[in-house]
């Protein structure tokens, strides 16, 4: 069972939670923006269906509605954000424009926030940098729920990296991925199905190979992209923990084990060494390489070349990373965004309690 | 069978070669250091074993042994450098210099190499920022030898990353990895000894599954990090396209499939787009974020907490990215760097031509 609802619908109802939790009406906006996106780019895990676990983040007293998000270090191209507890989804897009900004002036700006929270999509605060005709990256850690290969225990969250690259006629290029064999969304699909998980996907609490997709419920983890040793997961870890240390320990915020979980039910983790959760932004001016025409250019020549490159019988085309999210995002745009009956009733549940209309 | 050479001989040996293909005496002495890292660090297919691939290029015009490498763009965190056909092991050391450079200035430095060659190993060139308390990173395309998700057609090298971070007490991290499932060196040690290659390394010509070691040489082809769709593909084939891009398109190199082949013997590609092969390189200063003593006891927990991570029964211990290849160092330093038969004789013949002792 699902409804359809207008993305308009939406992201004016998700706005107004927004407001009715205290954020001001700019922020509200900017939170409810960078929300929608991922519905409308089908990362469904991370949009509206989210938007009760980021209030119940706000009753435990561990979302500011009312951050001062401030620079407290910086150089010509760097700086560091304390987003003062905000929503990440108000706080990633302000780190975000100052890496913008920083770029305009001296090429490059680079960007490590601390004491922030859960941002939404990291590919919506990448795509920021395009319209500058700038390279955006974006990446976060996470709560953890990932072990390293030969560990038997949560270390790193799935630790999503976003590249947005612009191209010229061609659509742009944006890489968005979790740095795990898969993400965790994926399981939970299979979970409501009854499906078994494929080989490579997750371990139980001991470390075993599982197909089980309900094991992380079990105390089981997710496994980085390469799956095992054979299969490169050393390197899917190394690309974690890489987004941890730049998220987490240039910006002082937590990181690894101590991160802080999204849903505010679960504990928080002893000892923390650092505040809130971490990311860290890049913009990057093409023309403080090449102008953009040229690249562009050539940007538009590795499309087209790739797009039309030989394929495996059976397989249609080559994908063209962004793609599959911008097909979506037409499509939805067009014929409104399906939700599943639980998410309904979790938003008419929130659309009571605030007294909004959904 | 094997003979062992001490670091010094290898060393010296191939600063005597590159001074005989013409290289003034600094850059040969810069080309065998990063030359022999690979050898010290273990990766045994990108040091000496390549040596006479170098003088084959060079033999073949491609490698200008006395290129003026220089600036030809620049903003305050930004450059790009025309290599001038030069070894990308002097090519590669001059670039990350310049990175290094502006990122004592404005906090960081990003540099995008065109009209290059190959570099050796990327970790090398990023553990230069080490000493000055700066991040590292390092990337070059490669002629292509992997296919993206659903293609069956060589489109990307293995096209490597490298991220070198500082620490306190505990050793550096360094990540170093080709973004497929496996390198291809690992391919060849296989072939060697007649054994199968695991499920999700290679594909045939046509794109079908194989495990047969040798299909690379059958016209088959690598795959990216994830091996298939379902284990996450395309998450290596997009992070093997961003090396590319940042390589080859940022610089003006050539990109895709137009990179051109190390063996000098294999013709070079049609219609190339851009000069040589392209590198892209970075340095981030810690206390552009926070004050180098904060970043480095964050980092030396970060290290600590994972070393001791709960162990899957059976392993010892979960590895930190940079430990294997620096117990390989500490090793090699002692006893030696020892050499397949084959890659004596092919050093014996080197230095048959070129009168130089081994």
């Amino acid at each position: 069972m699902s409804k359809t609802f207008t993305y308009r619908q939406l992201l004016n109802f998700s706005k107004n939670i927004f407001l009715s939790i205290g954020c001001n009406s700019t922020d509200a906006e900017t939170a409810a923006n960078a929300l929608l996106s991922a519905d409308l780019r089908g990362v469904d895990s991370h949009g509206v269906a989210r938007l009760s676990g980021y209030t119940r983040l706000w009753d435990a007293g561990r979302v500011n509605a009312k951050p001062s998000i401030k620079i407290v270090h910086e150089t010509a191209s760097t700086a560091v954000v304390d987003g003062d507890s905000g929503l990440g989804l108000v706080v990633a897009p302000y780190a975000m424009q100052v890496a913008i900004g920083k770029a305009k002036n001296a090429g490059t700006g680079w960007v490590s926030v601390k004491n922030s929270n859960h941002f939404g999509i990291a590919g919506y605060h990448a795509m920021m940098a395009l319209q500058h005709d700038m390279i955006g990256i974006a990446m976060t850690n996470a709560s953890a729920l990932v072990a390293p290969t030969f560990s038997a225990e949560r270390m790193l969250g799935t630790n999503p990296i976003a590249v947005a690259i612009p191209a010229g006629n061609e659509p742009v290029f944006v890489a968005d991925f979790a740095t795990t064999t898969a993400a965790n969304g994926k399981l939970e699909i299979l979970q409501r199905k009854n499906l078994a998980a494929p080989q490579g996907w997750i371990q139980d609490k001991d470390g075993q190979p599982s197909t089980d997709a309900g094991e992380i419920k079990k105390g089981g983890m997710l496994l980085p992209l390469g799956g095992d040793k054979e299969h490169g997961s050393h390197k899917g870890y190394a690309l974690g923990a890489i987004v941890d240390i730049f998220s987490g320990i240039l910006s002082g915020a937590n990181y690894g084990p101590w991160v802080p979980p999204f849903p505010a039910y679960i504990p928080m983790p002893q000892d923390m060494p650092g505040q809130g959760i971490g990311h860290f932004f890049g913009a990057m001016r093409i023309d403080a390489f090449r102008t953009a025409d040229e690249f562009k250019t050539d940007m538009d020549k590795w499309v087209q070349r790739f797009r039309k490159s030989k394929t495996i019988p059976g397989q249609q085309k080559v994908i063209i990373p962004g793609d599959p999210e911008r097909e979506i995002e037409i499509e939805r745009m067009k014929n409104g965004i399906p939700l599943l009956q639980p998410v309904v009733d979790d938003l008419q549940s929130l659309a009571k309690r605030f007294d909004v209309e959904l």
